[in-house]
């Protein structure tokens, strides 16, 4: 095979994995907390077990990413491609262990009673969950302006932290007897906030790949394609 | 003890450990750098160890923010406080694991023959540590000028990030037989690169804090005091 299209055979391998790892990290997020609201361990003890395969895939895209660089030595837009893998998957699978401390929180609230049930945190992580999955899409469009969107949904789900961690702090002054549990609720909405904020760093490294520019913290310089 | 003063008294607590647990932090940055830099390995596997010191006080940390929200339900800029200190908490946890992450790749660079040194990562690794004492001086001052000028220290390690990947992608290319330790260098820079990423989420926050307002992404609705 010529050089040229051993290279894009290889970057199309890249964009799958990352691609297949992003999948993988989503249904991570819903299944988590899935088995908090269904009350599902079972499925909460699954998550856990899952979790390898992104682990796995991160030390992969890794590897695939260095050996692209050493081999290929890639320019312009393919060396801003590859550094956006490189950089995303790191966000992925935190993502993934994020999920995974939801489910062990899932674990411990399904051993006790039910709590009355919060909805603003299933809203956390839909939003969560969408904001991850819009910015694949733009990933996969190459749509920068999708990706900007997504930045807006993570100051949705600040609020929304914001308005659960005063309510959790409220109930747990009015039911001192359930303070374990309610804990518990706060460090699920402490993990979902946490997952907002990777994925805004996926979507700015979206916006970078495509328009080949740092939108972080307002700098707007032009790099070289 | 009055209880407005032992609020009081415990917010100073709060304070104090969160200062106390950002100089370790700071102190794991430096420290995993000169072991990497003068190739001492047990100056790395001391990084390893104090880390659990590192871990414990997010512990105490998160158990002391709940405390406080049940016992004295904070309003307004002690809520914004504690708020603060149970989200920057996390960061600063992560900053000690990226911290044992180096030094871990330290054990590794000092077991090969050394390879030529790389100004720009110990200039990634110190900017990224003052950055963070600037973000710590900036919450004791409350000067969200300050903490403002920080975020702008994210984008200067950025671009060195951006120069050291290139720069290993050539030497992997260059030397191929060399090419597992540059790969550990090139991991290395990674870790700086997020490091900064975090303390920038700190400094967001501390802005946050100082003006009761959410500065993220352009945000600048006033939140009521």
């Amino acid at each position: 095979m010529h050089t040229d299209k051993r290279f894009d055979s290889e970057l199309r391998n890249l964009r799958e994995k990352l691609l297949l790892m992003g999948g993988l990290v989503e249904e991570a997020i819903a299944r988590a907390m899935r088995s908090l609201v269904e009350r599902d361990t079972p499925l909460a003890v699954q998550v856990r077990k899952d979790d390898h395969r992104i682990n796995l895939l991160e030390k992969e895209i890794d590897e695939l990413c260095v050996r692209l660089l050493a081999l290929y030595q890639p320019a312009a837009s393919d060396l801003r491609f590859i550094t956006l893998a490189f950089k995303v998957v790191t966000d992925l699978e935190r993502i993934g262990d994020l999920a995974v401390n939801i489910a062990l929180r899932a674990e411990q609230l399904n051993a006790a009673p039910p709590l009355r049930p919060w909805k603003a945190i299933p809203h956390m992580a839909e939003l969560g969950r969408k904001m991850l999955e819009q910015a694949l899409d733009a990933f996969v469009a190459g749509d920068s302006k999708q990706a900007r969107a997504i930045m807006e949904g993570d100051e949705e789900v600040d609020e929304l932290y914001r308005g659960v961690f005063r309510e959790l702090a409220a109930m747990i002054a009015a039911e001192p007897e359930k303070s374990q549990q309610v804990m518990s609720v706060l460090f699920v909405a402490k993990h979902l906030e946490r997952m907002a904020d990777h994925v805004t760093n996926v979507a700015e490294m979206v916006i970078f790949y495509v328009e080949g520019r740092d939108v972080r913290h307002g700098a707007s310089e032009e790099l070289p394609r």
